[in-house]
């Protein structure tokens, strides 16, 4: 942010009196600009044994495969986000169970909210945003060919889960650490 | 939104060619800027058979009681965030136990994420942007002079849930409807 949103003049950054972190500050027209975390609603549909996966078309991880998720728009529900970015990539209907995964990804401030979903019928196709959509059985799954180190978290719970029979919500979070190791083990993969 | 945050020009709102929404579109710079739902993040702090409620000093809802709570802050995670708000209004430690009532408040965009916390210790006081800070026995809640509909629809769940003997993760939404009948209740309330 460079300048303001509401008047158009030159931003500076500042803690405000009231406050104790850095603000995008105007001092034309006194607004404070807040920034505030995302959130990413998706959702992982299953059919049978098998879970729906979306092959990017764009940036970023383009051609890498990924749950269909996105972020949530204003005016909308959680639930209403999962499903309608499940339907923009993955043309998928699906009937939504619960909350069942919610992650923290501090370094990008971004809140992921997967939820687990019932595809009725196998019924898909790539939406605008896929190059390929495809259900995938657990010993199929890509996973040196996964997005985001989000989507490997929620895959692994899911398929653990299924072996233990019960899908509780898991709350954790995917720090840089994490992250690092993920993009990591993919170039490895990649060079191989 | 004005103008363009990146380089000061005016901005139209308009559906880009690979979008189904309005967004702001600045034709100088050519970027969209896009705007998503804010988190509220809070705690419902419980000792004993109390619950720690808050009297606000800002607006809006000056002198109404709310649970505490707040936006989520970027490079932060949701229960930091929610502690954070906790001690931060309330002044108040706590051991946040699980997500406990997420509601999506789709007229003002705002996802609420309330998680149940035990106090350890009855040690509390107003933060800056409370006046007051009391824990409250079930018959003492001050019903009519609750800030918002989301809070009263979060102390409902947990004393029901109370009853009950367990506190399992509620999701469900406010809407126009329900905020028009809370805030026609506390003025009616008020009136007597």
């Amino acid at each position: 942010m460079n300048f303001c949103s509401e008047c158009g003049e030159k931003v500076r950054i500042g803690i405000p009196d009231d406050d104790n972190r850095p603000r995008h500050i105007c001092d034309a027209c006194h607004t404070i600009h807040y920034h505030n975390p995302k959130i990413v609603a998706g959702t992982v549909p299953v059919y049978g044994d098998k879970v729906l996966l979306c092959k990017r078309a764009i940036e970023p991880r383009i051609g890498y495969w990924t749950l269909p998720a996105g972020f949530m728009e204003n005016e909308e529900t959680t639930v209403e986000a999962a499903a309608r970015e499940t339907w923009e990539e993955a043309q998928a209907k699906v009937d939504i169970s619960h909350l069942y995964v919610l992650i923290d990804t501090t370094v990008i401030s971004q809140v992921y909210m997967m939820f687990l979903a019932d595809m009725p019928k196998p019924e898909y196709a790539a939406g605008p945003e896929s190059l390929e959509v495809e259900l995938f059985a657990e010993e199929d799954i890509p996973w040196g060919e996964l997005a985001f180190p989000t989507i490997e978290k929620t895959l692994r719970l899911y398929f653990e889960d299924r072996r233990k029979g019960s899908f509780p919500m898991h709350q954790c979070d995917v720090n840089q650490e994490d992250r690092d190791r993920f993009y990591a083990a993919i170039e490895a993969e990649k060079a191989c």
